[in-house]
């Protein structure tokens, strides 16, 4: 048994045994990455975070907080999301096999889907950068390039619209 | 002008022009970290942030997904979050100051609720490294750990209940 193999059947074991969370077992079909069903939970516990981070830069962004020094922490995490992201997203994760507002089109297009989620990386990756000069008109700017090339673009391809 | 203010001022001008959210503006009553309203808004959006990191732990703990290389990167944003989550707290911004499920104990047991933070920040950092040594009845150990010394005991205490 390899390491990882072991770490993640041991992870499972210990965790049942120490964590305080009630949660649902593997459930549906199987997938390399874990269970369809548990693939789409991930996800969402992602998008979950993206969406927390996001929303606390937009607050800084509009002076509804003073907290312009947390700005450039928001971007790490979202930019470590979005490198772990497009794992999340295989074969056998779509519309058809669980709870999910993926679109079918992340599997027609897999290019433009791979390019949606380089353009989140990249743009968080410029928002720590940016952040960090301290020019506010810069600032404001690249918050808004975030939003609009690495949220919004994928959501409006490639996610049911709400 | 102080470069901070100035940069608060111009992100927000900026921000105004650039971006494409539709946000509310400054509402309720004014605190130093910004508006009431604004400063709730935005540690609700910091919970959702460490909810989403907490959640993408938790399916990998339990083995709904292989991703365990991803463990210490949502634990680091754990602990970043966390070591930015008291400023998010001032006076001012308790259940009177609009809608929130922050209890007043918060203010009345000021240390009690910093060590609470403490402990968010203090198990999360401790995750980082025992995900990084990659022994699985240790990780899963201290996913609970986190769950229940890092989340659990402060919602239980300064939290409304759901």
């Amino acid at each position: 048994m390899s390491r990882s193999i072991a770490l993640k059947a041991g992870l499972a074991a210990a965790f049942l045994a120490a964590a305080t969370f009630v949660g649902a077992g593997m459930m549906g079909a199987a997938v390399a990455e874990g269970s369809a069903e548990g693939v789409i939970k991930y996800r969402k516990a992602q998008m979950k975070a993206l969406g927390g981070h996001m929303g606390a830069i937009a607050g800084i962004a509009k002076g509804e907080v003073t907290f312009t020094e947390d700005l450039a922490g928001h971007a790490h995490a979202i930019n470590e999301v979005a490198k772990t992201l497009a794992k999340s997203f295989p074969e056998g994760t779509g519309p058809d096999a669980g709870d999910t507002a993926a679109l079918a089109t992340i599997w027609e297009q897999p290019d433009d889907f791979t390019a949606a989620i380089k353009a989140l990386e990249d743009e968080s990756a410029k928002l720590i950068e940016v952040a960090g000069g301290g020019d506010p008109a810069a600032t404001g700017a690249q918050v808004g390039a975030l939003g609009k090339n690495g949220c919004g673009t994928c959501h409006e391809t490639f996610r049911k619209k709400k």
